[in-house]
Parts: structure tokens; sequence; C-alpha cells
């Protein structure tokens, strides 16, 4: 029987130690194909390059790419160009830092995974707590399960799991399927003097707590649980909102 | 009575004929502020800049700014910056190119708005379709009744509306509100060669066209409807998959 086929990308840039775990969990029990950026891609959620000129540097490791973009650039170009039929699954990460709450659309690591599930194809972002103190080698035998859980049990239609683990300074109790929390990094700020004089700022981030659901990803981080969170991101229509005010508005018109 | 406050962006750059005709509709009816990015961030998402400087601009025009970044980035600014306090509705666009259907997560103009959505500030992002041809004069007069309708009909949390004009070739026939569609831009390699022989992409697009609900906002643009989407994009937990996977899921680690 041949080995299902799975696509991996992060945002980190492709010889970031967290796509080496991935990788590292994932060979021999899969056909691995990566498709990564150069440089590092935090933050960008989706982001798509459509106003410079995109290059693909084949590695000497098989099945292996490095792409001058976004991580959704390296799904969309390892989709329609560089494999040669489609993966079974997309996985992304191990990411340096936290995607859990609403990190979700912000997080590259995850938009990655979004491109594929728009078209399909299942995902999951894999991400460690702590951004000065990841724990790739704890987080890596929990790895090869969860894939195989999301192999054995379908996630349906526009649905991805965003898997977050806990910082090594909590240490890891166990592992909960959870919720998505609300908390996130929000900017700070920090406005400095270039030599010339001129004024500019770094965007910065600290972490806003938000009271959580105690099922929440953010919640369970903090009591040591590997958080796996499935998120849907499709179909967004607010029904509630539809129904309750589509006929007192198309009326005023 | 003191005017209501609005925050204006768009990710076609601040000097773009849409958000022009964006403030023409709205100056005068509110106190408008402006924060808007130097150069073109179309297709850039929710995405952040946080490894290169910022740089604020502040134009001869009152509360008018101009920023080195991405709509979102351009929003946080502004909120925690620019503005002395916060905006009672942010409005993006008008941008050049339909963000109908899945076009939602992947455009700039609508990152600007859940940036503020995420903090509770009610968002709305116009869209012109036809990139060629974007009909900014006839999308005017709808954008004042839009605006007034979400200040008087209180959007839920985490809900923006999608607005989107159809293309002049099929003209306007009315305005209604509408599903989020299926949709979306896909990419359209190009390879090419350099003068100096290395291969590269423009990443390109192409419109995939999907089997769409008859109320998507899709479908009634096709038909010359304005659409005005609610999308819903936090709290994004799959609830159904979450209650029938988590106890199997749970049990198994």
């Amino acid at each position: 029987m041949s080995l299902k086929r799975i696509l991996i990308t992060n945002d980190d840039g492709f010889d970031a130690p967290g796509i080496f775990h991935l990788r590292k969990a994932l060979e021999g029990f899969f056909e691995v194909w990566m498709v990564a950026p150069k440089n590092e891609q935090s933050a960008k959620g989706l982001s798509l390059t459509i106003d410079s000129p995109l290059k693909v540097k084949k590695l000497s490791l098989e099945k292996t790419f490095v792409v001058n973009g976004t991580p959704a650039d390296c799904v969309k170009l390892g989709l329609s160009r560089l494999m040669d039929s489609p993966p079974d699954l997309i996985v992304s990460g191990i990411n340096c830092g936290s995607n859990a709450g609403r990190n979700v659309l912000y997080s590259g690591t995850v938009g990655g995974v979004i491109e594929g599930v728009f078209r399909g194809i299942p995902g999951i972002a894999f991400s460690c707590s702590d951004h000065n103190e990841p724990a790739f080698e704890k987080a890596e035998p929990f790895i090869l399960p969860i894939v195989n859980f999301v192999l054995d049990h379908c996630l349906p239609r526009g649905t991805l799991l965003n898997v977050n683990f806990p910082s090594p300074r909590v240490g890891i109790k166990g592992i909960r399927m959870a919720r998505q929390g609300r908390g996130y990094a929000i900017e700070d700020p920090d406005l400095r003097q270039h030599p010339s004089g001129a004024d500019y700022y770094w965007l910065g981030f600290k972490i806003l707590d938000f009271e959580e659901h105690p099922e929440s990803d953010v919640a369970i981080l903090q009591e040591g649980y590997v958080s796996v969170a499935p998120v849907h991101i499709d179909e967004l229509t607010d029904e509630a909102y539809l129904k309750k005010t589509k006929e007192t508005f198309d009326r005023l018109f």
C-alpha cells in the first residue's frame, strides 16, 4: 500500500527548528513534501504575494522546495505547480509562539492551512507557546497520533485543527480537544528615533487577557494541556443577523 | 450634538480613487479620520508588519495619516496612537475588485475591518467588482445609507458587513442582504524567465466558479444587486465536530 502524502509548510522559514521537528515526526510514515518560505513570515496570515515575483528553489533533499513568499504562496505553488498530485493533508509548523485564541487569523502558520482547506484538503497547524523557549522536542511525539486521528476522523469541509503546546514552564499534563479562545496578541507600539532624527514605530505586541471559556484553548494551555481546537473558517455568514435584519434592510432600498 | 466618528482605511493605498469616493460620501455627516497605507496592500488579509519599522506621515488634510504598512497596521496605529478616542465605526475601501465569497479572508480591505471587530468596533468593507472598470461613482450614493443602517442596527460582536458592488457591465438593479458565497480568486501561476535566465512566477489569479446559494453575494452580484453580507469572523469553533469528536479524542491520549 502506498503511503499517504503530506505537504508541510510553516511561517518561520524553511530552516527554522520547528519544521525540522515536524518533518522528523512524519518522515517514514508518510510521503512528505515540503514547500516552505525562504524567510520568516510571522503574522502574515493568509496574505499572498501578487506584486513581486516568486522564486522557487529545489533543495537537495527530495520533494523539498523553498519559496520567497508567504505560507499561502507556498501552498498555492505546491498544489498547482510543484506536487504531481494533491496531498491528503497539509500540516504547518511547528510555530515558535502560540497561535491559540484569535491569533488564528493573524498566523502565517494557520494561513498555509487555510489555503488548503478552501480547496478541500484538510489541515493541521501546530504551534508551541513561549516564543523564547518553545518546547519542540516535547511537542514532537504528539504530532503523529494527531495526524493519524485527523486521517481517521475526517474533518468537516471548511474546518482545520489548530493545535498548541503549552509553555515548558507549565509542562504537559495531557491533551484535550478545545474551543477557540478569545485572547490574542495586541500591538504595543514602541516609538523610536532613527539616527537621522525621523520617528518610527515597532508595532510590537502584548498578550491581552480575556474572560475565557474553561474549555478554550487559551485556558487549557495555561493549565498545561495541549489544545486541539477545530476551527471553521469557511462560509462565515452570520445567520442570526441575516435572518433578523434581511427583511428590514431589503425594504429600505 | 457631536458627530459620530468614523475611521476609514483601504488596501489600495491612501491616494487610490476608491478611498477618495468613500471619504466624499461620509465627510460632513461624520467626524472622519483616515489612516491608510502608503502603498497598495491588496491580498494582504489581516497581515501585520512586525519585522520592519512603521513610519507615520500626517498629511495636511486634517485627521489624515499615511502608514507604510498594511490596513491592519493602519487600524492598530490609528486606534492606539493616532486617534484621541476610539471611532464608532471603521469603514474600509472602496476596493478596486470584488471581495465577495471566500475573498473575505485574503482581502486587505476586509483585514482592516477585522482588526477593529476584534476590539469591539463595528466595521464595513466596501468593494467594487471589475478590477479594470470599478464603478466608484455609482457606489458612492449607497455608502451613507448603509453606514447609517449599521449605526442604527448594531452588528453583533464579531460580525462585519462585507459590501460588494456589481460590475458596471451588469449595472445596479438594487441592493440585498446576502450570504457569504464560495467563489474566490485562485492562483494562476505564470512561469517566466528573468533576463539573467532564472525562472520566476507571477502568482496571478483566476476566478473559480462554485455552485452558489441563490442568496449568496457572488450570485446576486451577477444579477446586478449590491450585496451586503454579514460575516462572523470571531470564535470560530466548529461546535458540531467538537461535540461529536471530543470524547473519543480526549480518551485516546
